[in-house]
């Protein structure tokens, strides 16, 4: 059973969605003010340190806890469709999860879409690792994370390294990634009516035409679904039972099964995409964000 | 009362909608070549030639009938959301308006979002206007026309050229223009059960992101409605009453009336959006092409 706190957050957001739903849909510059209000407020731990940098010209910042496990690091990949989202809309959850690794955590501020289409933002989490490998950082003691689009970003990052005989980060941890801008998933209309806060295809179609645009949707650098499996780094997938991209996950996961990789797969029962954010909210997100710091502290 | 073929079409398009609505959205390559699919296949009247053309660096055709009077000539700027469409979707349409007005007709392949968003369509139709003056063109024999976007983008033209301090059409004659990508007009919400062609926001949002991009929809170059509406050239504005743009069209005739400019409004009873495209197939769309031809020859 989901916390009260859960529930409570949950209704809230069903509140916040009707209430957008009932006007004529935003543009583009309210959509991501709108995003950056809920949750750019939300206070990160004590002792969280957060230090702007340029990582090989692209704009990111350091989220250092007070203890970092010898040369530990994460990278990370914020979530937004690649269209919203920025540092400041998943500080709370980030700073939470290097403290619980004891890592230094790299957050991402890669290029949006539609300005900047596909392959802007995979190109800037490329761009990212390989200034970090260059300035000190171990592929060995180096994870990479992201929710959502910045989950699917980060399998696409992994098979893309992969493809271009670049080192592989320790491990991977996706959560509720975003793996197939193509819909075919069952569970993007079985669950449509339980997930508060994405409910289906048609609320995630602008934001395939803007990170598309006229390449196929199937390209497994956008789509990594349709990609190959073999020869990726070990995994941890976290996904909510309720989630619309229930499929997005439990398709990689056979995936990586079937070419006899390591994944572990955590689907989350009752939980909906991204309840990370509810960092500092509910009991649930914390739970999450900590057993993938824990996966990431033991591969790292 | 709409004719019985009119009925048909609308009943073949409700259907063909239905079944688009029922799976995942298509994406861009889809929705542009199921939109070609349904429209390039309709034939031309006899005796109409097309010959490509580079208008200034645009693409464009000349759609030339068998009798053109004088220099008399339309610009036309075609409808799909600045985002789908190009010279065969309308070709059926603007083939039996430069046959009816006697004028030859510049049909401009202005490029697409989001690969090419805001100002490229109105850029291009700029350049196609210039090059048409610079190449035998009178501003005095020339209309320019173009439906739901391109209808949008024609008033946009206007605007723009007024500002620039550059020469004006004769005559300017939207069909069922798309004026307010903010979706302020009451029609958006209170005709959405009431046309087939186009249901309501939800459809138009994704072609706003692809267009605006991080620019303000309110911009009057985007959204004429929100424009000042002095020294524009005479304009017939034809808009459906089943339209959930219908607003989109009141709203520039009451400012151009306010203005003292002159304005013919011509709402068509219970016509869906641009039925002009059901030109070879419904009576009222060649009546709808001829009343636009009569006023366009009156003034060129």
């Amino acid at each position: 059973m989901p916390s009260d706190a859960y529930n409570a957050a949950v209704t809230a957001i069903k509140e916040q969605m009707q209430q957008a739903n009932a006007g004529p849909p935003p543009d583009l510059a309210t959509t991501r003010a709108g995003f950056e209000a809920s949750y750019s407020s939300r206070p990160i731990p004590d002792g969280v340190s957060v230090t702007p940098v340029d990582a090989g010209g692209v704009s990111a910042e350091w989220v250092t806890p007070p203890e970092v496990e010898g040369n530990r690091t994460i990278i990370y990949l914020h979530g937004g469709g690649y269209v919203v989202g920025n540092l400041n809309t998943h500080r709370h959850v980030v700073s939470r999860l290097a403290l619980g690794a004891k890592a230094r955590l790299l957050n991402v501020d890669y290029r949006l879409a539609p300005e900047n289409p596909y392959p802007a933002a995979l190109d800037d989490a490329l761009a990212a690792w390989q200034w970090h490998l260059a300035n000190g950082g171990e592929a060995a003691y180096t994870a990479i994370s992201g929710d959502s689009a910045g989950g699917g970003l980060t399998i696409a990052l992994c098979m893309k390294l992969r493809d271009e005989g670049l080192e592989q980060p320790a491990c991977a941890a996706p959560i509720s990634p975003w793996t197939d801008l193509t819909f075919s998933g069952d569970s993007m209309t079985e669950r449509a009516e339980r997930d508060p806060m994405l409910s289906g295809a048609d609320a995630l179609h602008s934001m395939v035409m803007a990170y598309t645009q006229s390449v196929d949707a199937t390209d497994p650098y956008i789509s990594p679904v349709f990609g190959k499996f073999e020869d990726l780094p070990p995994m941890m997938i976290q996904v909510g039972t309720e989630e619309v991209l229930y499929d997005d996950s439990t398709r990689v996961v056979r995936g990586i099964e079937s070419a006899s990789g390591s994944v572990e797969f955590r689907p989350w029962q009752d939980m909906m995409h991204v309840w990370h954010l509810l960092a500092g909210v509910a009991p649930e997100a914390e739970e999450g964000i900590a057993e993938l710091a824990a996966y990431i502290s033991e591969r790292t």
